[in-house]
């Protein structure tokens, strides 16, 4: 009788499975608010990795950070005609700035006096307020580009939610950059798309399409949306990751100009782009299995954990002092060890739990093994074990979490490979996406025939992929003229 | 004419100098959302460098990170009844989920239909969302101590507001800890204040006094508030982090109870401790000059800047080679540097730049000094200059920029030191006070007393202090008998 037994097997019910291991893995739950989660602390350490790693890659790409506030006055919304169609729908609105004791005693209730004179939004992202703030930082080429990005919460009111994959309220990173030309503007939005792709595939170990999204799937405002598409154990696809190039949409919209070299006043360029805790979803469902998670070395919050087998507290202290030795040779690696030698769960019970966590390698040490100077090495991708002398074990554990990462990244990206396939017909389209994965097909590249096939077959185009060999054909549905295969699939 | 020059001295108006310097050092600024700040990329560097270390500190004394919702529901806000009294007031109240095409076609309205259940209260602070949490994760001895901490956004609709000292929207930190005893919660409030305040001294070179608050003063739902008090140059203390202990209120409040090693039914207790951005309105204020800001080491976003003089462009091309030798040296003994080799602006205007930034040491490197194999070094916080071989400046600044981090502590603690006086009488009290600093005097312990000499001389009392000499007196109010001298000042 496990915790880890406890989850919904993938096969019998693949939503249910998610749900269950992200609350017993103590990653989120949610809250007594509508659609918000809370992040747990197991799960926020992931987070906090990410964002560490990521805020990395965004300063050695020359970007700085900043803070915009969580307000949108809603004027600000209306002034862009595509974002407001986009973004001002569902969304939480603040009306009042104060409350008031009930004139009938129960509790506090709104001030009816309080009404604000303009209504303000919950930032659901941040453009307006952030080119409304450029207009004055940007007077002429000498004070572009600028490369901002913010740390932050955002909320869009999501009628149906799931932790992690989609909630209100959900913590992101938003990028908002300002360029003098069309060229560096468009440069910028590949450099981040690359900048995401690289991320995703090193740490995370989730191997990803990068294309362009169609005219219909693109950001609300942007000429362009850049992605990265990953592909989740049930066949599913997740978009992990969005750059968009705004043209000079906001610039417009917020009059937004600069004196250019050649002494012109021009309209700003702009980009933006984002990832979110929706990549949290994406690390759980590509790796884990029925037992519970499996965290990439990269990201794990510690990436062994060491479980002392002893029949008494003397075996427990001789223990504990060789554990002593290897932590620290562990450590010196740079590697991160939990030691867990609370003496109030049984070996067996923190096996499961650990398995359930994902920590991607396992020590156990029993007498026997301290006897002959050896440890037990248990990996938690294969969940296969070896005994390993302890005078080498620093280094076979270093060796081993590359071998993790590398693995899972393979396993993720064979199984992307089992299920891509190209198909010809729209009839063996509609029998194939049935099956779940990418589908390559030809479409006509008309917003008309992309929306009768996600009617028809609830399949989207996830992209027009920049990679890959791209033949000519003819559209599956048409038989129009195609430049490229297209990656269809069902998404979350 | 040099930017720097254009802050109004603190002499003249020491108000206006503070936002003069916090606009023209690229720190923050205010936002088209009324009370709402933008923290800039240069003041978002130090804000980050305050997190990093905190968070370190947070983790080494074995608190985690976590993440709670930014809305909370009304009827919580009630459930503590003083802790409603000090934040259901002026706060962000969300009352509709939905915004829609105005039916006369200017721009976007509220739309009546989408009128929320219950509303929710943008988080002023989050014990009451927290507490409802906890309630889920206690069950019994075993689950405590819970050590978690959030770095988040929070709101509270203040009036009058000052950037980064007093804003709608601010960041933050707040821990929040749940325990199995009385003891063990106190000890938890008292250790946080002691993280603080060693944070606050070996960081940000700001001398406080630890102390505990008056019943008037404390937080709303505390037992006891702990508190950090600094001061200002302009004689007024500031509030700097502040430690409650919350006893058992909001376990009773939301019902959260473990069963105990006794096998008996018993409410948790509770601690919460918190510092903000408002940390950068001290820090600004404590060490700045008319020049402009002045940094402590430990803080600041670049420790170094490196400035060429040069009459042409092969003059620069053979500085840039020495140059980067000495930033190398730097690098290597830890230190962070910035190389200003800009060809658009003259080194005058760099030098008055970098003294308004505050960058703490500043090396400038002339065609003279090529040929002598030595740097001009000037320090930021006394504006003297040295020439120093290049052989040896790598050593050389890393100590200067230790001394420089002590100058500061020194000169903030003997201005405190100067200003710092005991007073026996109240006429005495009511003339020292319109000079500012601290006033150590009796006071007889009763809220009545404080009120009085609050709206008398706009004095508070800033806290009971916990350190120093503790005799005993008469109320220089009332006569009547007092344990210990406490610490008055007019504060932001």
């Amino acid at each position: 009788m496990t915790m880890a037994k406890e989850l919904t097997p993938r096969a019998e019910n693949y939503a249910q499975w998610y749900n269950d291991l992200v609350l017993k893995a103590d990653l989120a739950e949610n809250s007594a608010v509508r659609g918000c989660m809370v992040i747990k602390p197991y799960g926020y350490a992931i987070w906090e990795k990410i964002q560490s790693e990521l805020d990395k890659m965004f300063k050695e790409t020359g970007h700085v950070n900043a803070y915009f506030p969580l307000f949108i006055p809603k004027s600000f919304l209306s002034k862009e005609a595509e974002h407001v169609e986009g973004f001002a729908k569902e969304c939480a609105v603040v009306t009042h700035h104060r409350l008031m004791n009930d004139p009938n005693g129960k509790g506090v209730v709104v001030d009816p006096e309080a009404r604000l004179e303009e209504e303000l939004i919950v930032r659901p992202t941040s453009e307006t307020i952030i080119w409304n703030t450029y207009k004055n930082w940007i007077n002429s080429y000498r004070d572009l580009p600028i490369l901002c990005n913010q740390w932050a919460n955002v909320v869009r009111w999501e009628m149906r939610t799931r932790l992690f994959l989609r909630t209100a309220e959900f913590l992101w990173q938003e990028g908002h950059t300002a360029h003098a030309t069309r060229e560096e503007a468009e440069e910028e939005t590949v450099k981040m798309l690359n900048v995401y792709a690289d991320f995703v595939e090193r740490f995370m170990a989730i191997p990803v399409h990068k294309g362009v999204k169609t005219a219909n799937e693109r950001f609300a405002g942007a000429l362009e949306t850049y992605c990265i598409e990953a592909l989740m154990q049930d066949g599913k696809a997740l978009q992990a990751g969005t750059s968009h190039f705004l043209g000079q949409n906001f610039a417009k919209a917020f009059d937004v100009t600069f004196l250019s070299k050649e002494n012109s006043q021009e309209y700003v360029w702009a980009t933006s782009w984002g990832v979110s805790t929706r990549l949290m979803g994406a690390l759980i469902m590509t790796h884990s299995d029925d037992n519970g998670l499996v965290l990439p070395p990269n990201l794990a919050p510690y990436q062994v954990v060491i479980v002392p087998i002893y029949k008494n507290m003397e075996q427990l202290a001789q223990i504990d002092a060789k554990v002593a030795e290897i932590t620290a040779e562990l450590k010196k690696q740079g590697i991160t060890v939990k030691y867990d030698n609370n003496d109030n769960k049984k070996p067996g019970w923190k096996f499961a739990e650990y398995e359930l966590k994902g920590v991607p390698v396992r020590l156990a040490m029993g007498a026997r093994d301290l006897e002959n100077n050896s440890i037990e090495v248990a990996r938690r991708d294969t969940l296969t074990k070896e005994t390993v002398s302890c005078d080498s074990i620093a280094g076979y554990v270093k060796n081993l979490l590359a071998e993790i990462q590398q693995n899972i990244f393979k396993k993720a990206l064979d199984y992307r490979a089992s299920v891509t396939r190209q198909v010809n017909s729209y009839a063996e389209f509609k029998e194939e996406i049935e099956k779940g994965g990418f589908l390559l097909a030809h479409w006509d590249g008309t917003p008309e025939t992309e929306e009768k096939i996600k009617e028809e077959t609830k399949a989207t185009i996830r992209c027009i992929p920049l990679e890959g060999k791209k033949e000519a054909g003819i559209c599956m549905v048409t038989g129009k003229s195609s430049a490229q295969r297209v990656l269809f699939a069902r998404a979350y």
